[in-house]
């Protein structure tokens, strides 16, 4: 697969962060010649919290490490590649259990500190006795740096995703890194989300986890690419607490603002980067909706304007029609007044208060089409409600991923 | 445009109905050489309902003629393609005014007994001035057959639609005719659904307003192309009273039973009509839902696997990609439990309880993906919600159409 017309030049370079160690391992289990393992190991005074995919139909790896979060401590996340190891049934369960076991020998831990996070195609059992082999290997050699991570988890993505940030807890400089995979939101076959965020902050699980949500909700929570769901979606945040500030137990603490917005950076960072991946894409598309009702209202109307076919392949052609963009907020039927419903596109007013503007024209927005980066406005009244969310294109690109390759 | 592969032969013979007259006139408003206004108009002693787009942004003729439909009479109904008069504010009803005004002068009716329906570009004013010249022409020469009718509206239609049945209200032959337009779910810019079924039949409005509500369900509210919704979705069922039955008063009166049957069929065909035009379809997909916990849930669920763009192009792809029907019925979060689902292909088993079958056998199932008409069915428990759900599957024609080329 070419790598995404919106792709960043290069992979960021991202520091390492005390406490917590990479190692990646090829098992060959579906991919060949490339890495398909990644072992995280987290120090002793490391704290952790995670969110996960919303599926009924939730792989086996997903309830586990559901259940593992909730305890805010974990020695190590194992995620393999190429196998989602979801609707597996009771197998699904068992693979885990030996996944697990096995790695849990080998690390000399708690087979319930362990977290997995797996990502690949659904509906195969997973065979956990073509990737144990390789987990000595792992444990014995835990020096992989943050790119060779970030390429070890990804199924279709056309390049890694990586991102960091820096900041200052009551004077103590604490790092932030942070890798991503997923080229949709998300095609189950193959392009789960999964996320990982490091620090070496002092910070309590009630912290991250309270942290995690609310960023994760600025971030992924805010992409779409196709508006499929993924039974295998994982976020993971977690802090060493080997930098030098103040433990922080209190989420409310106001120390943490600047971490809060460092968070934030990184986990927006990683999931526009999802979008710039998104199968086929080669638009970048932001929507912001003001004047709604609630911040849940705006992002619902946010999302179905993003997640609108017809929208999406409006803006493939290069086509400023707006008039699908006032069919997908009408449709959601939330009582919306047409007559309150304003519209720009790239910064040129296109309808005001239920109207295409008086003196209308298309020529300069036709122009700014042609842009990689396209950015929507939309207004639906005078309320405080407002979201902003990210999107791609829908090319014939996405149709070729997904239908003309058999999987 | 091509035919759509999935079209049937030939339009269907059509009888007339008896108190229903139908006129057709090319404007050249938008298209060049082809009708493009509709008159239906209806004998004294018919009733009329009318089901409606739910959009909050939906075009002003759909609330006009909303109103006229609750009082159950109306003389006529009269139909553009080319523009929706949606999204237009005051200059919208303004239109909607002047045409029906215009056409009540030439009518001698009441304004307020002409319906109005709308078909086209979104955002763009109505000129009124370039119709209206056309409607004596209509009055005085109410001619055209069905066939003529169902040309007159078409947008991006490839083919006309119309369906026919006949039954017996307690001894009494009566006649069910329909044409209908669309060719997604519905692409605002000119697909709009549009649906007219006329009868002879001597029904009361709310008799009409009964029937028509509970076919729909299981007609056009149950099929979808691409998830989109038009602002000016509309469905016309009028009766003309001109039959020998019993005029029926009671919705419940079992006479009714065989005249709610073929009114079914006649929406049921249109609306399977319409996904055989779906933009770009290559596969009609029929998906029944059972096990699930109510009706609406088994709709849901349908729906959900039907609009899923993942499932959509695996069946353009040809690919037994049933793990996007997992991650599917997943994504709605409804509660469904991954260890209740089972599926299967053109009857081939897939799944059961959760997991592939143990013996499963992917060589059937790829061949039988090779054809024109796909079955998938869907259990996801014990109980007796069911629902069947219609759609096509998702192409490259689908981008061209809607990205390829500019509005």
């Amino acid at each position: 697969m070419n790598r995404s017309p919106l792709a960043p030049k290069r992979f960021p370079d991202l520091p390492e962060i005390s406490g917590i160690k990479l190692a990646t391992a090829a098992s060959g289990a579906r991919y060949k010649g490339r890495d398909d393992l990644l072992l995280i190991t987290l120090g002793p005074n490391s704290n952790v919290a995670g969110v996960f995919t919303k599926s009924d139909t939730a792989a086996a790896p997903v309830a586990w490490s559901q259940t593992i979060a909730k305890t805010g401590k974990a020695a190590a996340i194992i995620t393999n590649a190429g196998n989602a190891n979801a609707f597996t049934g009771n197998l699904g369960d068992k693979a885990v259990h030996d996944l697990v076991s096995s790695l849990a020998a080998v690390l000399k831990c708690d087979a319930n500190a362990i977290m997995v996070a797996s990502t690949g195609v659904i509906g195969e059992p997973l065979d956990v006795g073509v990737l144990a082999p390789y987990f000595s290997g792992l444990v014995d050699n835990q020096t992989a740096n943050w790119h060779a991570a970030a390429n070890a988890i990804m199924t279709t993505d056309t390049f890694a995703k990586g991102a960091h940030a820096s900041c200052v807890i009551e004077g103590a400089e604490v790092t932030l890194c942070g890798i991503a995979k997923g080229s949709g939101m998300i095609a189950p076959n193959m392009a789960t989300m999964l996320c990982y965020v490091a620090t070496d902050a002092a910070l309590s699980a009630p912290v991250l986890e309270q942290c995690l949500h609310d960023a994760n909700d600025k971030s992924f929570n805010a992409i779409t690419v196709d508006s499929d769901t993924s039974t295998n979606d994982s976020v993971f945040l977690m802090a060493s607490g080997t930098a030098a500030n103040r433990h922080i137990t209190d989420p409310r603490d106001p120390a943490l603002n600047d971490f809060i917005t460092a968070l934030e950076l990184v986990m927006r960072d990683l999931a526009i980067q999802i979008v710039r991946d998104g199968e086929g894409a080669t638009k970048l598309v932001t929507i912001d909706v003001t004047g709604a009702n609630n911040k849940a209202a705006a992002r619902q109307i946010g999302l179905a304007v993003g997640n609108s076919p017809l929208v999406k392949t409006a803006i493939a052609g290069e086509d400023a029609n707006w008039g699908r963009i006032v069919m997908a907020i009408g449709k959601l039927g939330i009582g919306i007044s047409a007559n309150d419903i304003s519209i720009d596109i790239g910064g040129y007013p296109v309808a005001r208060d239920g109207m295409r503007v008086a003196d209308y024209d298309e020529t300069p927005i036709a122009a700014y089409m042609k842009n990689q980066i396209i950015d929507i406005k939309v207004t639906v009244g005078t309320s405080g409600g407002t979201a902003r969310v990210w999107t791609c294109d829908l090319t014939h690109g996405y149709i070729a991923i997904n239908a003309d390759y058999r999987s």
